[in-house]
């Protein structure tokens, strides 16, 4: 491999540990842990999304990016908690727990955990047996209800989700090829506080998945590599990535000044006009308290039909 | 191939001559006629691109795309003259320069031809090679003078373009992807008149050119094939153009329902903008009136230099 950039800048002849496609730049480890966190740290300032006494959940499903963003929020200094669901789907779900637990202990943290059988009384795929609903779909409005559920039950005022720029910049590319008004009109890497939910941030929406990859190779995060057994075969969302993928490679930077421009520029067009697009009036459940748009939640619903089964 | 849609609707068993991917549809020859000059008819009045009374000039190049559109304007009851400008580009310009002239006997009709040598004292090749700019762009800035120049001259309120769907949804893509601010805010099917320009109308803008393609075989509308030789080899319209087509592939209606939508709710948000985008301000040239950015027009100067030359 070439030598390392920064190394070669400063008048050091060292060997490259790792090439970035996206930004063609040859780095030492060392030198790529320190861009990785500094951006992150960009990132955050940038869009204003936390500060120091900010408390805030990490959302850890078990992969790279939430269990990458979980390592380095901590590292940046930040007060940063860790949150897993456990599913309840087979071996994925106890794989998952166990690289959730290991990176704990790494951290020397401690790590909430909601068993959703122990809360709903059976598993995710059980609840989509009994229920005739499609399971991802389900499995999101349950993993949406708990990350604001525990966060308002324990006081955090902000929720952290992996999302990572390939991640962002494919469904963006998505929802403009629809025009999808409801999307583009309040997606954005931070989504502030209101009545009803915690702030929502996305500090890895700058991010690419190769320097996820890297940072969690060179600094030994555990995570699982398996995809939910249950997900669909082939999500829609992967067929824009590998389109933005190719365009980059013919178009250089293509990607990363398309999703940069929108945020600037096209999003808060789209945004002026959100009060058009927004769904109907939010409640509070009468049973547990949440956001709802009925008298009664999602997943209170899913209880009572659980009994009722 | 199986039987015409319409025939079939009116309970006649009559073959189908096409079949038109785009709508999943089969057509015999007649009524794909009549569709095909029906939807153009409801893209004019859509856009309130022309009246019956309106004077259109219509500009050949000699490809498929203007060919149909002098014909089917005509077709259709517009006072629309046709227009060539003879660039004097070899073979390729000889032969557009005839199919134009067969089109115009056909139609019984006059045509306004331009030829650049006898106007600017030299052709296309050699005015590219003795002034040092890219040869596509010169031959655009020299065809447009022409556009509004005989416009004006003979007092055509309205210049036709052949521009279709295919053409419009794919610049449009390319132009969504790098935020082009410019183009987006400005670029619509109907371009209004004003001080400086007559009105500009794409009345293809919603016809794809699977169907232009089969409007001038039925109709035997004479055309030529060869692209220009001096064009660029791989435009990068045509790698947005591949792509567009095989999202339509995996998601029906995709192609259509980008553009519709697109100029019916995005358009006018970047339209309100277009103020911040606009060219420096245009004045009229001092040699010969047309409009311009700088004292002197771009076609005066060339016109000078290569008097200098």
């Amino acid at each position: 491999m070439a030598l390392c950039r920064v190394c070669k800048d400063k008048g050091i002849k060292k060997e490259a540990d790792v090439f970035l496609k996206e930004d063609k730049l040859y780095l030492c480890e060392q030198h790529f842990n320190e861009r990785f966190e500094k951006n992150v740290l960009s990132t955050i300032k940038k869009y204003r999304m936390a500060k120091k006494d900010d408390k805030i959940l990490v959302a850890l499903s078990g992969g790279k990016d939430s269990m990458a963003l979980w390592y380095v929020l901590n590292k940046l200094g930040y007060n940063a908690k860790g949150f897993h669901i456990d599913l309840g789907i087979g071996e994925y779900s106890k794989k998952s727990k166990e690289v959730v637990l290991t990176l704990a202990n790494i951290l020397k943290q401690e790590v909430i955990i909601i068993d959703i059988k122990k809360e709903l009384g059976a598993t995710i795929p059980k609840i989509a047996n009994k229920i005739t609903r499609k399971t991802c779909a389900i499995c999101g409005t349950i993993k949406r209800y708990y990350f604001n559920y525990v966060a308002h039950k324990n006081r955090f005022n902000i929720i952290a989700t992996g999302h990572n720029f390939d991640d962002e910049v494919s469904t963006l590319f998505g929802n403009i090829l629809q025009w999808n008004f409801k999307y583009l009109s309040k997606k954005y890497p931070v989504l502030w506080e209101d009545e009803f939910f915690p702030r929502k941030i996305k500090p890895f929406a700058l991010t690419t998945e190769e320097e996820i990859i890297n940072y969690v190779k060179f600094n030994k995060i555990p995570y699982i590599t398996c995809r939910c057994p249950m997900s669909e075969n082939t999500p829609t969302n992967y067929i824009y990535k590998e389109i933005l993928l190719e365009l980059s490679g013919k178009f250089r930077g293509l990607r990363k000044k398309f999703y940069k421009t929108y945020l600037k520029d096209v999003f808060p067009l789209f945004n002026q006009q959100k009060e058009k697009y927004l769904n109907k009036k939010l409640t509070h459940c009468k049973i547990c308290g949440e956001p709802s748009l009925h008298e009664i939640c999602s997943v209170c619903q899913i209880k009572q039909k659980l009994k009722e089964n």
